[in-house]
């Protein structure tokens, strides 16, 4: 069985149809897309490829799963060899193969208004992987697999719980990303108690919906609200860095000047990496490419409050057309970072408390219920409007009616 | 002053100077060439870049002078803005600069027979270096980091011992690599104890030849034993790895098909890295080619013991025409990884003991001594070919006079 | 000069008179009492002591100091022989020497109604103590000590912000323990980013009291938030433990019984240490003595939601006097754990916004504004009891008028 | 299952045999003997009991056993539950109970010649603990535990390679003692890498003996290696510290001079810990109970080289009763620390190379067969003596015939 070192998880091994996934061009590709797209432009040590991070979470769904099936109460079978283990493990493995160069960065301008959710699931329909599911899938296909990466939903109640597994609150998506970003990057803030979390995991039956999903009980309310708290701190402090975003919107502005789009065809796409996108872009004179190859890079000249109120938002939202019009022709980039702490409104974390009872997180958890939406504008200019661009629009933003301080 | 996070050191602080330089062409090119050249193909995580290494070559000079000067007598001059320090800052952020593509790969492709340090010279010599030397440099100049490169000999006792604060036994380049490697790999080979090993450290002047070195007082012995075990751990495990080598010698055999050289004029040479060699290799067909990007590699069909005896080596050179001349038309890639525990024969490292008289390190440390030298061939060759080589290279390795199992 | 190996900091030296303090009585006795007094027979890697602790906190100290010296404007002199420096290294090392055995599980039982924090300023006004400033001092007295741990108050504005490095929202004892406790439990809740608390410190003027206090700049919000946050999770999971709270009720319920109390007499007060009541301890046939030596300990019966609402805590003690009534002939603990979040209400943390406007980390951290107290009771009996006072308790609570299920 | 937070290992998880063998008297006594003994002492942080260190072997010894088993070929059962599997558990937990307070620094003073293995058996065949087995072993009896401590020999071939978990090269130990000193003293010497070497283990079968034992596949020669390595470090540069070294002297003095035996009964030893200990020896005034009790222990007036030739040993030895005559009535101690590297000559440790045939490490490592055996005498006197005692030995040394300096 083959088996690799990785820094957050020790040995990785992988099964023979897990082995010739790897192998696979969609798979290989992750070696030349980063993680966090540019931020290590920001962060020297984000070198890391999404490559690495489908490694891991492949190894962290084998351990969830290993939790859930036991204590499911045989809802979920036990084993190395369980069938529905070595689903979600290749869908770990496959979920993030339609990413497109530099990640995040860039991933609006898939052509046919797709997205990289759909360009996963064309690449799993092509020959080539359709083909090693046929030798070495015994048993799995790819339709079942991308019937977990859209979340399992339909009659089979393990697999609504299996696809969130992949993507829900306590997914295994998340949980490498925050450990691997915060050790790439040389920060602190991602840090969660993965034992204890895995250690409190239960599958729950949701009473209102009848649906199936990842909870935990009582003692691991805890555990839950710092793996929150640690995604929270990672997009305050690193994703949506402030050097990091504009770097973003310069990638963006130079892909959309030059008329570049993500081919919707499995077989076109694949052959784009940061490594052609790179190759391109020094190849250009465009202010937006000189500015992530030459470091000549647009600066702060106004940022809002981490969490706009309303307030704040509108009065910003009103003298936006202002800013635009007066800088616009001088150079001008606005990034509006904007997350909720947690998937509110969609399915439901359920925490089982000693004595039976079932409450979502946000009643069992005060300090998760009081966690603020993040919500801030950024502007950024020439390094030599910066002065006059961030007087103006603090005196615009004062000039509004009612305005007081921020 | 700007910082940076850093997975290995924490904060690294950079002084309007190093700013400067780190904003430059030549080190942020460092950013798009492995540290590792092709080892992330084996050890996942390995994808870091030559350019956060420097950042923490630099962090540690500051580091390890801070220790010398303290403990030097007044021979350097103690203070952060000790113009020694800064130079030693400065010559530590620099001395990859003329690094090659993918590293130690494939370094021997330089035209007009230079090396990469001769390159280095060369860079820091165009006037895009110079020009930041004259703006911010402060008394700092090209020619003092390059002096301190190429070793620091001269008249200056205290250039002697900080060129071995870049190069030597216990350089800032191996510990920042050590450590780095190491973490990035995912394995536990590299520690060391950094702490105890800067608080030992003290300059001491040769009896023999009246130079100034770095070296321990004698409660530091294990903890200069547990570095150069460290580096011995890294290259038997990592940097000799036989898939890494392979891949390397697929990379130098396309290289040299293509008739491809690393310019010898720093201009040309800097738009060369990663990306522009891996861009280029795509677009070809080669087998050597293909070994790396679609991963048809060679496999081991022979490997000899790491440590040969002499008696070994002889034998399988005698062997080798016959292995060429037998497999070559099918495909064939030699490696030969040697490299001694430590560096034998050149500046000597002193060990203080507790009544003041001095001793080589090799004679305060028994097992230093008896390290044995790496010295080890592979024979690689297509996967189909690879039982048949390895059964005739036995047999014919058995077939030489004299023979007994290895 | 001295120095220490420890797990937390390092390498930690030790001055000529820190040298001394160390190896005399007062400290020395620290070894003999656990940092966390009976936690370690809940998390057994508790075994750690007041005595590595305190040299920790002196390591702060030391780090602190200089950040705040370096970014205070002359306030604070630079370097590492400065007196104030000096200063608050000692207070830090003598400023838990007055604790009685087990620490905070039994530091009510001083004769004559003094605390710990008055039995340290007795220990330090002894000869021994003057003794060693008189001998090694250099310029620093006992007295001037004592004036920083009781918080610098007085005319010159430095001794008060010195006063907050040993105590304070931001000070080296907690920022010391909830490393240690972190490690030594072997939990991950207690992590925060010190490295960059360290950073964004400053020395502040309140506005409004014309105090000096420590206070971070903007980009340090997060890292405040993550101790505060660090010292919650630290009471919930660790310090606030149900059975660790049972095995201090026990504790005190034996010392009471048996008349025990710690001498107001340094003499005599010196002489108690773990090692001294635990040989004690094992004399006794008390229920409470044998709880601890053989593991007889009550259990919860009961035990309410982690935060009371007013209206729940008066229910509950509303019953008091009934469960009392009913239960305490049987054997019977209750413990109320109640703790806020952060020092609300006593000196301000400011936070410095890039525009050079304070405000309080209330204001500035939406989310330490919203952190719960933490307000607790629980009821232990013998296990036998557990049952019937268990279901007795909550038929108590829901009789009384107006319940609903907590 | 009840479960433990361990700083090494994570969440340590115990079965109810193994829970009612935690809460009985003999394990509960481990938390009151060091694991180091007077180590503290020097490093501060090593305050960890034997207690800890039991759970932690214990621990280790399920995840040895589930690598074996898996690579045993069916000579093992598969799975928690197995019989073996339980039986070295069990056989790990209480491999350590019939140790004598403060460890190993004082294990020569059994009553009837005993030594601390066999107080282990006679503490394992207490009718508490067959109760134990008897109530929960569902299989397990002690004498089968016992049967495994003493090595497994016998006619079941799987005793035999049992008792090498708890006891030989590769034992589970050595493998927790290590890393958890390592971490507590704060230390880096003992790291190696777990993984690695538990992914490498075998069963093999020596042709020569026709023994099973634990051996490594040829890929974990290197981790076997850095095991054998960690340990020479922790015993030069901690388990031999030279202050290490004379407290013990002192305790076993003073325990001599007051004729203090460790009882051969079981009942009345385990009445003895470091606490009942410590205790007596406060209330002595004896030189060598205050060299503990207030710090005024002696000083090394002379220590040899770390690993004496047989010459220098012979030499250092033939002038023993000289310093003693002169020395001994001012206050003399003397220790000689000496330790071979691995354990030769006991039962081999095997590699099994790629094509099958099995080497001794000792062949397979060119390093491990040069480890020196360390072996070093060190004289301490009190401090006024120091000076003229160490002259004068120096003196004697170089008056022997032939001498030349060391």
């Amino acid at each position: 069985m083959l088996s690799f070192r990785d820094p957050i998880h020790g040995f990785i091994r992988a099964d023979p149809l897990e082995q010739a996934l790897i192998d696979s061009r969609p798979l290989q590709r992750l070696r030349f897309i980063r993680q966090l797209g540019l931020a290590n432009l920001v962060f020297p040590g984000a070198e890391h490829s999404r490559f690495s991070h489908v490694l891991g979470a492949m190894d962290l769904a084998g351990r969830v799963y290993d939790r859930l099936a036991r204590a499911s109460d045989g809802l979920l079978p036990v084993g190395e060899d369980a069938l529905e283990r070595r689903l979600i493990r290749a869908a770990a493995l496959l979920h993030d193969v339609g990413h497109a160069p530099f990640s995040h960065s860039a991933e609006d301008l898939f052509e046919g208004g797709i997205d990289h959710e759909e360009m996963t699931r064309r690449i799993l329909r092509t020959d080539e992987v359709r083909d090693l599911f046929a030798a070495h899938g015994d048993g799995l296909t790819v339709e079942r697999v991308i019937h977990i990466l859209e979340g399992g939903k339909g009659n089979d109640p393990r697999h609504r719980l299996l696809g969130q597994v992949i993507s829900g609150e306590l997914d295994v998506d998340k949980m490498d990303y925050l450990m691997r970003d915060n050790l790439y990057c040389g920060v602190r803030y991602g840090n969660f108690d993965l034992e204890r979390l895995l250690d409190t995991m239960l599958p729950l039956q949701d009473p209102e919906t009848g649906d199936w999903g990842i909870g935990v009980h009582e003692g691991g309310v805890h555990a839950l609200e710092a793996l929150v708290l640690a995604r929270y701190y990672m997009f305050t402090q690193v994703y949506f860095n402030a050097t990091g975003k504009v770097l973003e919107l310069h990638l963006n502005a130079w892909l959309r000047e030059t008329g570049r789009r993500w081919s919707d065809q499995p077989e076109r796409f694949l052959t784009e990496d940061d490594i052609s996108v790179t190759a391109e872009m020094r190849a250009s004179d465009s202010v937006h490419a000189r500015a992530l190859t030459r470091r000549e890079r647009f600066t702060v000249a106004y940022e809002s409050r981490e969490h706009m109120t309303e307030e704040e938002k509108a009065r910003f939202e009103a003298v936006l057309p202002t800013i635009e019009e007066r800088f616009g022709p001088l150079g001008l980039l606005i990034s509006h970072s904007a997350k909720d702490p947690h998937r509110l409104g969609t399915s439901r974390v359920l925490v089982r408390r000693t004595d039976g009872t079932l409450e979502p997180m946000e009643e069992a958890s005060h300090f998760i219920r009081h966690l603020t939406r993040i919500d801030r504008y950024r502007v950024y200019t020439p390094r030599q409007h910066k002065e006059e661009a961030g007087t103006a629009i603090v005196g615009w933003l004062q000039g509004a009616l009612g305005w007081r301080a921020p």
